[in-house]
């Protein structure tokens, strides 16, 4: 299978700081930052410099490095040292309190805290190689669900996804778009078909960007356009990411991505989620215990700062909706793609 | 049954000028603007001052009616007068060559004229008489697909809509929203949700307007989010106007409307079409037959002047698309409540 080469690498460590794209300014800019302080990567995520689950999780991680950097400048005792370090690590965790990554991967950077048998320098330099693990497993664990999505993917397919489960969402290659990617190395007559995905837009801003810069042909459409262009026999498949998948398989992810799936099935067009398998909760047992986050008003009343409805209308603003699992084809992952009956398939993995 | 008392008159022929709401600032401002001169009425209806088509049928009537006020001044001749109106009528239906409506209602306008046995003071006022009748009759027409479409609305429902078959694409009332305002007069437990429609908003931008400014509970929700809201029990109807009808019940509508019908049959919700006989057209087979309009790129990158996307990707902008028979419940015209077999039921009518 041929290695599809992104041009895209969300975040980075270089040397001594962390290098990512500055997600703010997309899609009118595409530019890099460097960030050189553990303060400056606190509030690289709270401002959403960076942004999805997966890359928040390694800024986390490279954020507790930097810390360590200017610690190891103070000349504290090795004592004060990890005390102080174990501080900071707590307080980059709560940059985004919500993000399950964020914790799991500052978690992992505690342990080597604790568990590290060397003085500070040692310390420096194990956290500092545990952050470059961290961000290579990402971009590993994601072309390993690419090469499994590959492999459902028709000849010169018409591929619709919705929202953002790319590049920019992860350390690099992305979930539903590393499907795209793999894809794509191994038949360039693919085609791609992006949800805008409003209110928020991740859609148009982000995926179209993303895959454009790749040389991947991305067309973009409106929400309600899906089952125009899938009718018109223009849709092969549907791939799109996950935020959390239930035990028996129910999936929630972006607002919209339920429509999508009813209107795949009605056009008898397979309907893929990709996700790691960290992204699977068996604690939860069905898609109506996952609960539903509601955002702001403005997130639909206004559009670049300008209002585009009655300025009284009422707003009911969910973030994610849940596709119940007898409407998803398979379950793509890096261990490979999971098929009905969930319940069963899952258990079996886990 | 109740009245309903909307506040909006979207056009109305005030003494001997033509006033109107100007829809090219919603929602931001609502405000009228006065037509005093038949070259005036061309550019309110090119630059869509006015818009939808009945309004722009009443409004090439009346424009007529202007150019006749003017044409009196200039002491022609009977038969030059009657030469130089006529070609004004024609110029008028020129300004939106695609709009059935305004042809149609240029071509009554120019009947009074061939017809009339009066003099120039006579042919005016004749002219004059047959727009209020025009603007009359529209309403009325309205109100009576209202009234009908009130009887299918349940209890406290809650109604969806998509874009704006509403008073402001009429004279007034309208035909979907004309249902509601029927059925809100009865019963004030009702409650709307508009999907904002994109790529053009008019969900959002007019829809939201007119229901908030008549009083009746609104909620806005961007167009994938359809089936969260149905799956949560919150939708028992959808009603949506058409801009074509086919012999066999096949419905053109706005962009989005077939996916929203699809949604209402995954969760066995009755789908409504709102819309007078004058819509449906017996020489068009089926939706195969109904050619859809392709619209500017610029629609689907740009929300008020600024890019959303990466500015080389793909667009594709279908301006509306073919809702088959089989996912519609009823046709609501003037007459009553059409159902499937549609080719039978519309045969009959006709």
């Amino acid at each position: 299978m041929a290695e599809f080469k992104s041009k895209i690498k969300t975040i980075e460590w270089v040397e001594n700081y962390s290098k990512m794209v500055d997600q703010t300014i997309l899609p009118e800019k595409f530019e890099y930052v460097n960030i050189k302080t553990g303060q400056e990567m606190f509030d690289a995520i709270k401002t959403m410099i960076v942004r999805g689950a997966p890359a928040i999780g390694v800024a986390g991680a490279q954020g507790v490095v930097l810390y360590a950097q200017e610690l190891e400048k103070d000349n504290l005792s090795r004592d004060e040292f990890v005390k102080t370090l174990l501080e900071k690590a707590d307080y980059i965790a709560t940059s985004r309190p919500t993000a399950v990554n964020l914790m799991w991967a500052v978690k992992k950077q505690k342990d080597v805290i604790k568990n590290s048998k060397s003085d500070i320098k040692g310390i420096v330099e194990e956290l500092k190689q545990n952050g470059i693990k961290l961000e290579n497993e990402d971009i590993e664990i994601n072309k390993k669900i690419g090469d499994f999505g590959a492999e459902v993917v028709p000849k010169g397919a018409g591929i619709l996804t919705h929202c953002n489960a790319g590049a920019l969402a992860t350390v690099g290659y992305g979930t539903a778009l590393g499907v795209v990617r793999s894809a794509f190395a191994n038949d360039p007559t693919i085609k791609v078909f992006a949800d805008e995905t409003r209110p928020r837009q991740q859609g148009a801003r982000i995926t179209t960007l993303e895959l454009t810069m790749d040389g991947i042909p991305t067309t973009l459409i409106t929400d309600g356009m899906c089952s125009y262009f899938m009718k018109k026999g223009m849709i092969d498949m549907v791939v799109v990411g996950a935020d959390r998948i239930a035990a028996n398989g129910d999936t929630a992810n972006k607002i919209g991505t339920y429509t999508v799936a009813i209107s795949a099935k009605y056009h008898n067009i397979p309907f893929y989620v990709a996700a790691p398998l960290s992204t699977i909760d068996t604690g939860i047992k069905t898609g109506d215990d996952i609960v539903i986050e509601e955002r702001s008003r403005e997130e639909v009343t206004h559009i670049n700062g300008k209002i585009i409805c009655a300025p009284d209308v009422n707003i009911i603003n969910p973030g994610f909706d849940v596709t119940p699992h007898e409407l998803i084809t398979g379950i793509i992952t890096e261990k490979g793609i999971l098929k009905p009956d969930y319940t069963k398939s899952i258990k079996e993995l886990f």
